[in-house]
């Protein structure tokens, strides 16, 4: 292993639009060297998340922004190689924020959120990276903990297909809501309603969203959870109930963007309906995630959440593999895998 | 009496834009009588607030809006001039939603919101339709309640020397805040600042918005009383703290226009920051009335909190007069004074 290699994608230019595969560069480092206390993870799966295309922007945001020339931020699930720290132990599985790269070291300097994952594991290692880690915790806070939906309400989800998303609807369907999800294709459509149990979808490529909307949310609309902002977010405001609540999970519409973007045209229905928008951001969960895995977890057994990974073979293939999120070209949660689970 | 009319303005077309007089028809009705349980009121003072131009409008709002041919909505303070309810008497005083007219009926069909003053009155009837009316009221729930400001933040209020904004300033500063408020001109300037005790105040019209809220919020904004929406907004969501709450209590910046007003271009702030951005009208906090009328008018008792009149003399004045609630051109709380109080 000491001649092996470390393959690293690092930032080498902030994305004007569109990212482009030469954002990124591709460097071989030596493999790094745990000091006391650290440990030394071979990441197996990356995960990757709109999110990373706020991360390459120098602008105010909920982290700092990657620097050029470093190694790209992602969150991954990895084996530990080799340990220096009493509580991880070699071929423990753990998921952290170790980057797009072959090999990491926990701990030290850098605040990579490791968390060990259990051992042996009870569910396949990829779950940690869809409903029992980052989107899922995403998905059952904002829906729970800021759209507060009760019985009997409407819940809309956009971006429905897509890793967070497609785990509203379905924890909205256990609390007894009704589930609308909006997404861009009808094969997308379908697999919310017959193998999610979603109420009712709608292709927002095709439909006048007006309409659908209104025949999808008869009694209006309770919750709104957002993940894309843009025209979707206005026509939803003209159907918001009084004290409606929009949990605020993300603006992919506007991520690309080159030019500043209006916010919603019918940001008045806000004070119309008294309604509460928030915006959101996992991390600060953090010290509440196991409550979010314990509760998912026991959905997943009882097979009441079903989710779809689209993998990609590879850490080669991230640069390309990130631009699926912003062209709808994927369904469920995108992955690249890095290396073989042992 | 029974020979004297009924003065009233009824609503005669929808502004486009700017509000018109020749928006109101003027009519004489002879005074009404009351049936059993209702009772006859003599509006004294006539409340003009900025939610009249929606109420105007033919729009998806937080009540009906006023139809064409209808009396104009407005909250008066008025004196009953005869009873034929028992729990009310000749010569009480009450406030209500009781319309742009000398005279009005309470109770019966009309949903006017009565409340029953206190007899003596221990501050001047025009309290009423201030400090301890709507507007403050809307001032005390809306910082309290949904902005939640702690000791030591610091709360910015847009049409700070407005009814409500310069209530606001000072419940902020009473909780232990810093209270910074942004108005139209350098004389409103120096009255919150010299008279209401605010920390800061920024005359929009002449400053630097961002450089002037960057020296005047140093610890960033933790509380935004959001009056106006537009412009602002967007220079105020690029100095939000994390966690930041926006109480939306109204949008005037874009009440007269024409053609759709984006949100504000730094929505995705909202999202970066954590922020909760909630609309409200005061009439949902109707039955928590007297717990805000109670502590405002200790603190009023005690000196603390000063608000200023703008009178118009006369119901005939009124078509004109509102007008001055978009044109910047008066201070504090605008007031119509319908017949003398008793």
């Amino acid at each position: 292993m000491t001649t092996a290699i470390n393959r690293q994608f690092r930032l080498a230019s902030r994305p004007v639009g569109d990212i482009k595969e030469s954002d990124f560069e591709y460097r071989e480092e030596p493999i790094p060297t745990p000091k006391e206390g650290e440990i030394l993870i071979r990441n197996i799966y990356l995960s990757l998340d709109p999110t990373n295309r706020i991360w390459m922007t120098d602008a105010e945001q909920y982290m700092p922004p990657v620097k050029l020339g470093e190694v790209m931020r992602g969150i991954t699930v990895g084996v530990v190689e080799e340990s220096k720290n009493q509580n991880f132990k070699k071929g423990d599985f753990v998921s952290g924020m170790l980057g797009w790269q072959d090999y990491a070291i926990a701990f030290g300097d850098s605040g990579n959120f490791i968390t060990a994952l259990p051992n042996p594991l009870s569910v396949p290692l990829t779950a940690f990276l869809s409903p029992l880690g980052g989107t899922g915790c995403t998905a059952y806070f904002g829906l729970l903990d800021i759209g507060q939906p009760k019985a009997g309400e409407t819940v809309v989800v956009s971006a429905a297909s897509g890793a967070v998303g497609s785990i509203v609807g379905q924890i909205a369907k256990i609390k007894g809501c009704r589930a609308v999800g909006i997404t861009g294709s009808d094969e997308k459509c379908q697999w919310l309603v017959n193998e999610l149990g979603f109420d009712a979808a709608i292709n927002y490529k095709t439909a006048d969203l007006d309409k659908e909307l209104a025949a999808s949310c008869p009694d209006g609309i309770d919750v709104y959870f957002d993940n894309v902002g843009g025209s979707i977010l206005d026509a939803v405001l003209k159907k918001i109930n009084l004290n409606a609540r929009i949990p605020l999970c993300g603006l992919i519409s506007s991520y690309n963007s080159q030019k500043p973007v209006p916010g919603p045209y019918n940001y008045s229905q806000i004070l119309m309906k008294r309604a509460r928008v928030q915006g959101f951001i996992i991390l600060d969960y953090i010290p509440r995630w196991s409550e979010a895995i314990t509760e998912m977890g026991q959905w997943l057994k009882e097979g009441k959440i079903k989710y779809s990974l689209e993998i990609v073979e590879g850490l080669e293939n991230a640069p390309k593999a990130i631009l699926k999120l912003f062209d709808g070209n994927k369904n469920g949660k995108l992955i690249v895998k890095v290396s073989e689970q042992p």
